[in-house]
């Protein structure tokens, strides 16, 4: 309903069917259609007229348009020297106060911290003292046997022989990227991509060469064959779904065809999944690890965004390299807290993660469509917006000519954090685009801060 | 009194002197007393007599001698290629039911797993879901300020603003390290050395150069001095106490030499310290960090050995280093568990961590001469072991021609595990020596498998 109105297809001023007409019409209790036009007002979409019924609202919001075009990167290999930028830009939004609107984490009041605390004590008080030696790297038992089940019920073959348990996502991308490359070796990336894929491939010395990829179905195959024929790559580090910073998603048949070339190669691919598990839609998108037939992807996970930030447990499934990542952790950090993989095994054996993702995936889901609404009031005419479908960032194309290293200066001293567009590209391009994390509530402070973020926009 | 029998200036069969004698003359109480002849009891150097007293054992044990001369590494630097070795014989003693000589852990029922599991629960139960995104590297303020305090108390200047917070000692090294070489550097390392410094080594692409090292005294300053005119090292990589296989602590005065030796060529000190805790005499000795002026030393520390195993808490307090570090972990692994950084800063400030290490000192103390003397009586002659006076790690050199990694398969076959020398060495060599925890009490099981290994390795 909301796209029919977006869309034109309800006009301005048109009174919607009663809440008793849709529910039956659609075989829904009336409670749930009250929920959804509900949520429309919220939106601004619909309005409500006592004793008269719900119509679609006069002034409906003009939301801004998606970005439609593949990046273009130049097509060089090069090294990497984009850190300091990074670290300054973050290091200016670590104040607890400023808004969020460029961290990479999302609110911690969305997740179960107490419930997870009560695992923890019971696994911390109950602790078998020979499991600080036994539940040495790969990992402790249980654990690696509930993840291997998830994969399972996702339709996703994993062994749990090839699961090694890491301190969070960034150090199993950190041991599957040395377990196949050395340094001055060179990696394909996403462009944009995820500014620690580039700071990692700083500090190990390999070159990144930057791949065309598109803001709503993910990186381009046929430049990619191009860049292997010219470049020789390793490896390929990627995220096939609600990607960093674009939120693309690969279509299924693209990411199948994306696992047979590099297969075909002989070229590892380092697959970075920690946002798979918010999504909007009626399933997980499959990711590469689903098509993988000869052992040759790493798909690294993490709880970290969809359940318990700060435990720091991530994974990997490495496949035919779990041995080579096993033995890079032993001599990088010997092993993962013990008390904490006992406490998410019990938390996972005892359910109720799935109940709340679902909540947390409506949360996020709302967010997004009240931020969209709240740019498109905002910023001026000409901003592109994504629409993932699923995760917390939005990326946002400015005007031509729009600056967003400076937009990001003024915003600082104004208590705004953002994430601008060269932080994510070796080559510093995106230099009129932006990420915004809708991942905390959009609340009077958030709403004021969009406004002022996109009145700055539209000074140029 | 032990060393008097040993030496012979107590003769077998000679009275001691009464309890209340004893007591009297050093001003002790006669439980004291009481305690001390009942040890030498246990140990077999004295034997009591009904109604008569103490006596000296007629058949006093006999001692293997310490290792007495440094060793002699052949002065070249070399690309390091000792990680399939060390794996090979860690996965032969990764049975749970293997006699743990070979072990790098001591028994895990000696720490306070109880009392901590009760912090941590604490800590769960009550986190502060901001403090997941606040207590981001370099890590806890509570956590690190009760690290600065401990070092304040070892009389060690040490600033909260220079600790960075690790999983465990092994990622401050690895970090460590990183911060100030490139591939192809070379590092000074002790010979012999902890063979998880060489398989960092290795896995980073740096080149070791091992210096002669005496197994009571530690490193050789004069031949650093010359590895330091022929090979341009970046790094030194040592244990000043208690190191790692070879007990060794250097003498304090030897310590300063080094760290302005190396301050003076501009060569960052990477410090592993982390059986400085468990040190038998009254004070800790000082680490190289006590010396340093220009903050070229990076000490690293653990709870891990000495209060919370499988806790993977450790700390770098890296003096100008500091940034590099924190930065290299901020792409490495992001974080350390928030829980548990708050579960332990909370029992260190309720304390009890003292009066632990007191206990635990003891028993270590203890379970070395129980170890040494059991050595004695089982090896052949011309067997030399070392006196730590500290941690739980003895090295043996066995008679000239012995071959430790034989001893190691056969042992492992026998289901004991052994450290044999090469492991410790990027030249492969130390042959004829072994290291052995002696972190497990000595029960019957332990007894018989020194009484094997004893025997094996009498068999040449």
């Amino acid at each position: 309903m909301a796209r029919s109105i977006q869309s034109g297809v309800l006009q301005p001023g048109e009174r919607l069917p009663s809440v008793r007409q849709a529910s039956a019409a659609r075989g829904l209790s009336p409670s749930t259609v009250f929920q959804a036009y509900y949520l429309l007002e919220a939106r601004g979409l619909v309005e409500s007229r006592a004793r008269s019924g719900y119509y679609v609202a006069r002034a409906v919001p003009r939301l801004p348009p998606e970005p439609d075009t593949a990046s273009q990167p130049d097509g060089l290999s090069r090294e990497v020297d984009v850190s300091e930028l990074v670290f300054d830009v973050l290091q200016s939004a670590m104040q607890r106060d400023i808004v969020p609107l460029g961290s990479a984490f999302m609110s911690p009041l969305f997740f179960p911290l107490e419930r997870l605390g009560r695992s923890l004590a019971t696994a911390a008080v109950h602790l078998d003292p020979w499991s600080t030696v036994d539940d040495l790297t790969p990992g402790q038992a249980a654990l690696r046997r509930q993840i291997a089940l998830r994969y399972l019920i996702d339709g996703i073959e994993v062994s749990t022989d090839e699961i090694v348990i890491t301190n969070g996502a960034l150090e199993a991308l950190n041991l599957s990227v040395q377990a196949v490359t050395r340094p001055g070796d060179t990696v394909m990336v996403e462009s944009p991509c995820f500014y620690a894929t580039l700071q990692v491939l700083e500090r190990l010395g390999l070159r990144a060469i930057e791949i065309p990829t598109h803001p709503r179905d993910g990186i381009d195959l046929d430049a990619m064959e191009s860049a292997i024929a010219r470049h020789a790559p390793r490896a390929c580090w990627l995220m096939t779904t609600f990607q960093n910073p674009l939120g693309s998603t690969m279509p299924e048949a693209r990411t199948r065809a994306l696992v047979e070339l590099l297969a075909r190669q002989g070229i590892a691919l380092i697959e970075d999944d920690v946002y798979g598990e918010l999504h909007f839609g009626a399933r997980r998108p499959l990711p590469a690890k689903a098509f993988d037939k000869d052992g040759g992807v790493m798909h690294c996970g993490s709880f970290s965004k969809s359940l318990a930030p700060g435990y720091r447990i991530g994974w990997v499934a490495a496949g035919k390299h779990a041995r080579a990542v096993a033995r890079g952790k032993l001599t990088s950090s010997l092993n993962t807290n013990v008390p904490t993989q006992i406490a998410l095994a019990r938390y996972l054996e005892r359910g109720g993660f799935d109940r709340h993702l679902r909540r947390l995936r409506r949360t996020l889901q709302d967010q997004q469509a009240q931020y969209i609404a709240a740019i498109g009031r905002a910023f001026p005419t000409g901003t592109r917006v994504t629409r993932p479908a699923g995760g917390y960032f939005l990326w946002l194309e400015l005007p031509e000519g729009s600056d967003a290293l400076r937009l990001q200066r003024q915003a600082s001293q104004l208590g705004i954090s953002i994430a601008p567009g060269p932080m994510f590209s070796a080559s510093r391009g995106f230099g009129h685009c932006l990420r915004l994390n809708y991942g905390h509530p959009l609340d009077a402070r958030v709403d004021g801060a969009l406004g002022t973020l996109g009145r700055l926009a539209g000074r140029g």
